[in-house]
């Protein structure tokens, strides 16, 4: 078996996303025990960013060893028991999969299902959380990957609260790309992954818990079904260094480049510039006659879901950007495959340039699939709203 | 906050182990998507090797995205049901934690105990297993990392399937390091990590499943409490390609290298060289005074678990090889904390010359302590030992 070297591609696509070639190069450093006093440190740091990144100043917040997913099912095993009623507030592919994992706990799962491409409705879930008694904890989506729909939670937290019950967010595509503030919104839980805004490889999910969640779980009856989730035991690993297992310490010294580069830039500067590079993104698609799935005002500056016009062939379109251009956007999930693509906008790649480059690719994949399109139409209006912006 | 630049490290611990530079190199290559075809590629070469280090055919062996413990656990969950009997040989640290996530699944534990310091008895097992009805498994540890005990297999596997039981292998410290033969020695289950013997950071963790545990599987009346390690789920992602999480893909390039390294070596040929290095050790120690726990026919040559004297501090003698000599060893685990140094010779590290280096400061560690050591005794004996295997 030869060699592998990898084609250089532009990853913009649901994530994961280029890194900086920092974060690379910190991948690099020579190992350290998982309990080093000089990796220790490395620990420190990376939770000291990750609250900043956060917004928050919850002493429980550390990177879980496993992907994005595992952070989802780390913050629903250790505040769920049997018999508990969760309520998530669903409108895509990635809500259902909070459903499915507080089922797997045991847990009574009511779902407040809203159309794909719709923001999670307070009042709807107000009215379910209303007529439950005891609810456990509420869950949804801050960015929703499978359609690019933002749903603001400072309402939902006021919801969660009133009815005692925790506010469990789910922030894999928002954190580190648009506004987040954990304290300030109340919320409790939050879980992303470190392959999209954050601007390293995936491999990791940061984890922030409040103290309202820590009373919860210190409240439970029943032990947390997993031993590797377990954030009680987790914590004791990266604050009193009680052996747990071994950190992954090459994805470590990755995420701490990553968020060493994240406030370096400062949050809100990285923030304004996803904003900046989706609004680039969003004229120059209006410009070619696509629609974007969110509204307007809902909208994930990180990620577009793009209705695919009627008679394109959507994988046929990426398959051109891939082999022609080196460019990954991804295809659609659940009711949406086939239907949609969805471009990133992440991190390290959030940039106008990319979006210039993505635009001029896309006009030519669509064009060779018979969806005629001016050349350089989409360009010339992302260059506008740039030039606008900056004026 | 600085760029981090680690200090440099012989890392002769229970791992992670220093990497072979080609594999830091793997993990520094362009990022892809996850379901990049060039990355599905990548999938299909890690299972393909991954099969090979393992010695088995089993379609349904791939990396888990965690580390050891979560294979571990994903070896379990998978397997067990709430109320199933589960069996499992303790003589070591990680024999209990096995006891304790079957708990965690739900699981009527049984364990038939051992000291630490001794293999797992067939005789001890076959009673046990004889004295319950309907087994559900029977776990053990190959090699323990806790006192660098080696169990033979194949009497275990005999006695688990008498009993219509699957056997549960943690090859963690063994597979890459030491023989290891899934199909012939009839295991059904085997989870290994990827930051001893197979030469990866850490992060991953290697499992393979027999025919007779997939139709275990199949037949489950529950659904597998974890989504995460939910290994149906994960197999068809690496085999069908079925969106399931975002693989960790540096990880996964930095495995596929160290793999290829170890079957540019050869299996046997790097079984032997772990075999040597770990007799030169044992040479040393032997005339420097020291007792190793395990007993000669039971050894680890990965990991050796050495008592440190009456009176010799041994968590002091470890901070002087760590600050004197950049060398780093672990201490014990529960009833051997304090008692034990834990001496790794793992995969790349596994070198002869390693051992040299590390007796000569270990006599230097051992003398600041005022246990006084022939100076350059350990050596010697380990030249012998190497010159007379030569020979």
């Amino acid at each position: 078996m030869d060699e592998f070297n990898p084609p250089a591609r532009l990853l913009m696509g649901a994530g994961p996303s280029n890194i900086h070639p920092r974060v690379a190069r910190a991948m690099m450093a020579p190992l350290l025990g998982h309990l080093d006093p000089d990796f220790l440190r490395v620990m420190d740091d990376v939770r000291e960013m990750l609250r900043e990144v956060f917004q928050t100043r919850n002493p429980a917040t550390l990177p879980v060893s496993g992907t994005g997913t595992a952070g989802m099912e780390a913050s629903l095993v250790n505040v769920l028991e049997p018999g508990d009623t969760f309520v998530v507030g669903t409108n895509g592919y990635f809500g259902e999969r909070l459903a499915e994992i507080g089922r797997r706990c045991g847990a009574e799962v009511v779902t407040v299902d809203h159309p794909m491409g719709s923001p999670v409705d307070p009042d709807a879930l107000r009215a379910s959380v209303a007529s439950l008694k005891r609810v456990k904890a509420v869950a949804v989506v801050h960015a929703e990957t499978s359609t690019g729909v933002l749903t603001p939670l400072e309402p939902l937290a006021e919801i969660a609260h009133e009815a005692g019950a925790l506010l469990v967010v789910d922030a894999v595509t928002s954190l580190g790309g648009v506004e987040f503030r954990a304290d300030e919104w109340g919320v409790d839980v939050c879980y992303s992954g470190t392959q999209k805004c954050i601007g390293a490889p995936p491999g990791l999910a940061p984890i922030t818990l409040s103290e309202r969640a820590l009373s919860v779980m210190r409240a439970r009856k029943t032990k947390v079904q997993s031993f590797y989730l377990d954030l009680t035991m987790l914590q004791d690993y990266w604050e009193q260094r009680v052996y747990h297992h071994t950190a992954p310490v090459s994805m470590i010294y990755a995420l701490r480049e990553a968020l060493r580069l994240v406030l370096e830039e400062g949050l809100e500067n990285r923030w304004a510039r996803h904003a900046h590079s989706a609004a680039a993104l969003y004229a120059g698609l209006d410009a070619m006659g696509l629609a974007v799935v969110a509204p307007e005002s809902h909208r994930v500056p990180s990620l577009t879901a793009v209705r695919s016009p009627e008679g394109v062939p959507e994988a046929d379109v990426r398959k051109y950007l891939m082999a022609q251009h080196g460019i990954e956007v991804s295809g659609g999930l659940s009711a949406l495959a086939g239907k949609v693509w969805r471009v990133g906008l992440m991190g390290h790649n959030s940039t106008v340039s990319n979006v210039f480059t993505f635009l001029s690719a896309f006009e030519n994949a669509l064009a060779a699939q018979g969806f005629e399109v001016a050349p350089g139409a989409g360009v010339a209006a992302a260059q506008r709203s740039v030039r606008e912006r900056m004026a």
